[in-house]
């Protein structure tokens, strides 16, 4: 593959509490207030608490969900005395971090989340970028717990989450950590993570090359819902303790996907898949018990710095 | 020690959504509620959502915590407008299943909970009472996975929680469980613990006798805070890991408790103790990180149906 050159990636912003009860994010960017980590060699840092009214409340948002209102069309849309406060602080932060889409916006945007589900350490991101895939394959290669990465296949006018302001980004997705509660192993990933692509980022500014190569992404293909009562609309089941804790271990048509309060096994039709957001807490609003994908490789040019 | 003799326990209930966000007793109550479980042999089951606009919330709470409000003083407080909602909750609870320390009270009043902690299958109950202590034997007899139990010393008309409505009860306290979230493993050891309680009182109404023997439990001692920001108050350390999913296990003096958020390790001062709720997510607002407590082991003597 052709070598690929970028300019310098000076501006990172690295946000937490995006939303307010995945705590991994919200002491972390706390922690780097607190230590005035605003520098690091060629890299000027952003520290970003997303949703502070959330933080506050402990809760994932106060009127809609921060991360599903950085599309074209609801950054655009007009502010009325009935808009969301979300929506109005999804344009502060595209105001102050992009505009997205525009020169002016930062280099690279890091956004920490939690999971409940067992991901590890996960980037998400969308469509393929060489500088995001790159500091996926750095991390990987340092750290010793699994990471994986999540590739989600929409344009940038209609992603929806924080990260698609910057010019390159990436959401890491940390767990299992239960909502409202920080656990230092989690943590301790999370610091790892963001201290590899803060090394990356000055070894890529000062003119290294990282050279061509190879990553597996998931890609979501459609999710499942609970078994729900049809009258009351409420679960009827659990994930089947066979697929809980399994994210990313391949589920084959016939293993067992939930156990119903009654007793009964409930088993996977069709096509085998990986699942990953397995009994994600967040999720269960959203009608979704696990995602389920196909694995990808991803072959990478050799990058780097784009000299004067 | 001398045979002891109780009344039939006829009339149980049983009790779930006390913390909205626990779902092992809210889908344990739906499931009994839905196959018209109200009946066990001589055992007549009443079934109970006890918070159910918390429970629709997905909330601990509305207002303030249910499982505090059962205090003679604040059950016999007056009703003004400005009385939060849990308060007349407890009220009508009072009158359903109680009235606490009267003739009309519930024979056992068995109330589900789940914690962040990693405790397992947790009894907790006040004072010294041979008809929940032998169900904690039995309970522990029958099951593979570990049961420990908490004895609270606290006088019943200071009781706060719900059990201590009937004449004898027991919370039961299971995890580790995310709030929100529902998970197979721990649904199924709060059913498998249900169904023993229900099996002992069949067995004890029927006329066997439980032999006199011995079990352990833990009674608290102190609480300890996280470290925190004394000008912000904000959390500044999480618990460490070598104490974190180490409910039970004693900690010795100069054993790691925290982890502040910079790397620094804090360590146990003082007296061994044995460590529980650690890491408990609603407990961050009641300023408690874990419990210690001493263990004690507690002679029981063997007790039968009281014959007419």
């Amino acid at each position: 593959m052709e070598h690929v050159t970028f300019p310098p990636l000076n501006r990172v912003a690295i946000c937490g509490g995006t939303h307010g009860n995945e705590m991994s994010g919200v002491y972390m960017v706390r922690e780097m207030q607190k230590q005035k980590e605003d520098q690091a060699g060629s890299v000027s840092i952003t520290t970003i608490m997303s949703n502070p009214r959330a933080v506050d409340a402990c809760r994932r948002y106060i009127d809609t969900d921060l991360n599903r209102c950085f599309t074209d069309a609801l950054l655009s849309a007009p502010i009325t005395d009935s808009t969301p406060y979300e929506l109005r602080r999804a344009r502060e932060l595209n105001d102050q971090l992009g505009p997205k889409g525009s020169e002016g916006a930062v280099d690279l945007l890091l956004d920490l989340h939690n999971t409940t589900a067992n991901m590890g350490l996960c980037l998400i991101f969308y469509s393929i970028d060489w500088v995001t895939l790159h500091i996926y394959k750095y991390i990987q290669s340092k750290m010793t717990t699994p990471v994986e990465a999540i590739q989600l296949d929409i344009s940038i006018s209609k992603a929806y989450s924080l990260e698609s302001v910057g010019k390159h980004g990436f959401a890491l997705e940390v767990g299992p950590q239960p909502n409202g509660v920080v656990r230092a192993d989690i943590f301790n990933m999370v610091k790892e993570a963001v201290d590899l692509t803060k090394e990356w980022l000055q070894l890529f500014n000062s003119g290294e090359t990282f050279e061509e190569g190879e990553v597996e992404a998931y890609v979501p293909v459609k999710t499942v819902d609970y078994p729900r009562d049809p009258v009351t609309n409420e679960i009827t089941a659990s994930i089947h303790p066979q697929l809980q804790d399994n994210d990313f271990k391949l589920l084959q048509p016939g293993d067992p996907t939930f156990q119903s309060f009654s007793g009964e096994t409930m088993r996977h039709e069709g096509e085998a898949f990986y699942p990953f957001f397995v009994n994600e807490c967040a999720y269960y609003e959203k009608k979704i018990a696990f995602n389920l994908g196909k694995k990808i490789t991803l072959a990478l040019p050799s990058i780097s710095v784009k000299k004067d």
